[in-house]
């Protein structure tokens, strides 16, 4: 199995962040296998999705109704809104496992990895990435 | 790593369509390994739940307060709700992957593997299968 | 591709049980590869958060907004609630794929391997752990 890792700036507003360069070039000409991409974190998640058409701002809208960033958590600590994003992973999950085919990660013509960071008080993200071959 | 994919027809109106014969065909047979299932687009999801008792219209439901079908989306074309359809894939994942042990999908009684396609304009949609056996 | 199961009891109140120790300890030694954990069940799902900082009790709040433990749903039998339970693997998937990394899985230091069980007539719960190396 082959392992990296890497720090992405997610800065001190919440943001979405495209990875899939990352992850393509991590299994460029790696052959058949599956990726696995992970953030060890507990205040972010990953999501599949089309980035650069104004998905971004409506998954903020939506998170805030699901999930809004106030003072109405117990786990209360740092800036408002840390308490919702203690809350996010269980929803937009933290670690995805894709299928990599001659190399390429077999994604849609849209499909983006993206980082869903809601966290102000964390500026830099870590992601894990490893790759298990069939041998 | 054996790979296939195939199409499945989702049809106009918001869908909910069982795939499991289809994954437990493909690695029927094939030993200890891992499956993953994944749609290669950015308006629908896949979802482990019990089919046939009632929970799509339940899910429907939940789905319309958290991801309302209206002209709200700054991603806006096609159909109403097509904003909504590309926030989906952030709550309800597009990759599943599943442990298969002696050729057959590790599944409870009630699991079923299931795409949720709430999009009306793409009548139908592409599945990728990808099992990698210990070798 | 190792493998095993076991009981966890979840008891006859909404739940949360952490199981990091337990999947922690099955790779133990085993080297690198990728790990599933998977519940064989319809009304429960996991996730990867920080436990016992008082985020149990803001994820229980924010489901019980976007799933009621009511009445309103289709699938009902059972206690209040049980058709919420059922639409709830939708959004907290009941399968997760770690990366294990010389025989230590891949998590941050705050994120712990957790069963969401909102269903409050299943008293025990079934996981199934898959380990498959890369040979």
């Amino acid at each position: 199995m082959k392992t990296t890792s890497f720090q992405v700036k997610t800065g001190s507003k919440p943001a979405i962040v495209d990875i899939t360069d990352r992850v393509e070039n991590f299994v460029s000409g790696e052959g058949d296998g599956l990726v696995s991409v992970s953030l060890p974190h507990a205040t972010a998640g990953l999501a599949l999705m089309e980035l650069g058409s104004g998905s971004e701002d409506d998954l903020w809208d939506r998170l805030e109704f699901m999930l809004p960033r106030d003072h109405r958590y117990r786990h209360s600590h740092g800036s408002a809104g840390h308490g919702a994003a203690h809350v996010l992973p269980a929803f937009v999950v933290p670690t995805l496992t894709l299928p990599v085919i001659g190399g390429e990660v077999s994604l849609g013509t849209w499909q983006r990895i993206a980082i869903i960071d809601p966290n102000v008080d964390n500026p830099t993200r870590d992601v894990v990435l490893a790759f298990l071959t069939s041998g």
